[in-house]
């Protein structure tokens, strides 16, 4: 087992009509301005918007509003974001929404406290060493952004799409309701679950070094998801399973999968982020193809652990037939698994790998990924 | 599921040669001097006390020492380390020890900044509000309490066992090398084993409501506990047993195997609570006879979760035969398993169940739990 350090000081608050309690936490705090971020229309026609609007004004908490969070979130918009904090002299940050909000608003907390471009974050220039408060209120679970530090953002100018994170870009208080999903289009229920897979699978399959305590814990979070995912597609109001799935996700990224393992990496956001940064691809939908032809790639280098898949989580024998099950456990819930299913020609796999290769070092990523080789894995795609 | 907070900020270092980074991280955070509470020769004659020492001078850090914790802490002690905590007015509490030396620090850090006796936290008739930062080298992995903010004492006046928990009571940053547990006395490693056990099971058999992603939590650190245990047992020095035993002991106690379980009750930790306050047993011993015992009597109740342990942990088919598996490895490992083992008399489990009885309102016991069932239950260890 590796040396390791867990630090996570989020608080997560889970449940029904949760979202009631953002006021009394706010102003036991003593936060009197926020800066409300969030996307495009969802939330104002569920009617959250309103819901919360009205309890910040019954706390008389200053509001100031950033909305046009787009799925992908972007620099330009996560810096006028920072702007406006800055000249509203908000107290804090309040994300309502999904993953791409909280993630801009990690962006929008960090680069209020500094002077130069928040970019500088998300190439390694700069470390954040302060940040205002961030409150969330979670509209869909799937990234794990909730309960860790954790920031994907896109540069549109270059087309580059890197993440950074510090400990004080943990969100302060998350609050998850899992009624909220209920009401969600079938595709994020699908892509959301593919992400979750996608995080617990890329230390899963990486790692060198995992202890069995860890490989049961990850194990425990797939056959969550996938069970899950299958009951809320029947019964979109199935609580429990929402419920647990908002569990999976949250438990898949919020660093307690990594304890005691070593030389993990992620090879598979690596390559999706500039196949996403390239097309506008949702997230989850870019995973499912990525992955599927990187366990093709990758299943002999680690032969082990992908039989270990194959029957803890499918009941079946091989690594080869794992990933079978695999693909048609995500044909089954109507989950893209091929280029062509995203609509992308053969033909652009190297300006996608040429996208990815030039990454890989902010990813930390071995030297066998190059250009080439991240051609044959999208090749196989 | 159940509607859940998590909130969790202790930081865990876990690793070889973890106790040397102890100077920078109190320095870091500006602390100058240290209440250093510790229990009685073990850490002098390891080496442990020296290093500390030396580390701490380096940095300058002012100690003042507050050694001979007992295994069960007792009010008086931990009452005298709280008047030396303020009289030298330390920046901070420094346990080194295993689980009851860093019990008693939670209640010198709260006791330290009130002026009224320690044990009105633990009869609820104050609350902790602040408490000086709890720092903690871990010699031995166990109680959890390395990432919790729960603390036990015994009122010997009164031979109560009683426990209490505040936000300000979790540890700051805890330290765990799972080396120092190479020279532990093999009844250590037993009893840690059965207490980590206990931790678990009183949430897996006792919740009404169990969300399938926490069943399989709770059983994978069952699994961890009984395979690293037996490996330790055989070899010592097996560091990734030894590792892996230390995750299982911090995520059994940490919050973690809570969120969306509901109506959970800790009637094992109640009645060998007064076993121990009466006749000052190890608490992992007691705790072996009494699960036995309460097993035996709870299993009518829960059919279908003890049924699923018999086939999850010892792969045998009914609840009986999960219980008799269990019993047989707890004999396996060298625990005790009846009061005999422990030296306790037939006709004292009368006095015990009083005992018990009166501290069942403060543990938040349902009302079945009488005197006559406690009796009941105890003669059936």
């Amino acid at each position: 087992m590796q040396n390791f350090t867990y630090h996570n000081p989020t608080k997560i608050i889970n449940g029904k009509n949760t979202q009631k309690e953002i006021g009394n936490i706010l102003a036991n705090d003593d936060i009197k301005s926020v800066l409300l971020v969030y996307g495009m229309n969802s939330i104002k026609k569920s009617g959250l918007y309103d819901e919360i609007i009205s309890i910040l004004k019954e706390k008389n908490i200053r509001v100031v509003e950033h909305a046009g969070v787009k799925s992908n979130p972007v620099l330009t918009h996560a810096t006028k974001g920072a702007d406006l904090a800055k000249s509203h002299k908000v107290d804090a940050v309040l994300s309502v929404g999904g993953g791409s909000v909280l993630d801009e608003c990690k962006a929008i907390a960090a680069g209020a406290k500094v002077d130069f471009g928040i970019w500088d974050f998300y190439t390694a220039k700069a470390v954040a060493k302060e940040a205002l408060p961030i409150y969330a209120i979670l509209t869909i679970s799937a990234t794990g952004s909730e309960m860790n530090s954790g920031s994907v953002l896109t540069n549109e100018a270059t087309s580059e799409k890197f993440a950074f994170g510090s400990l004080v870009t943990f969100p302060k208080v998350s609050i998850i309701n899992p009624e909220f999903t209920y009401s969600l289009p079938t595709e994020y229920l699908i892509y959301s679950a593919v992400d979750i897979i996608a995080h617990t699978i890329e230390i899963y399959f990486t790692a060198t070094t995992l202890p069995l305590i860890q490989k049961r814990f990850m194990e425990n979070i797939l056959k969550t998801v996938i069970e899950t995912t299958e009951k809320a597609l029947k019964a979109p109001k199935d609580y429990d399973a929402r419920a647990e799935f908002s569990l999976a996700a949250t438990w898949a990224l919020n660093g307690l999968t990594k304890p005691g393992t070593g030389g993990s990496t992620f090879p598979n956001h690596m390559i999706e982020h500039s196949l996403s940064a390239i097309y506008d691809v949702a997230h989850g939908a870019g995973l499912a193809v990525v992955i599927l032809a990187w366990m093709k790639y990758f299943k002999e280098e680690r032969r082990e652990i992908f039989t270990r898949f194959a029957k803890e989580i499918f009941q079946v024998e091989t690594a080869e037939d794992g990933i079978k099950a695999f693909e048609a456990w995500l044909k089954k819930i109507g989950s893209p698994t091929t280029l062509e299913d995203l609509k992308i020609e053969k033909s652009d796999t190297l300006d996608i790998a040429k996208n990815a290769f030039i990454s890989s070092t902010n990813w930390g990523m071995s030297k066998k990924y190059t250009t080439e080789v991240i051609k044959d894995i999208l090749d196989l795609a």
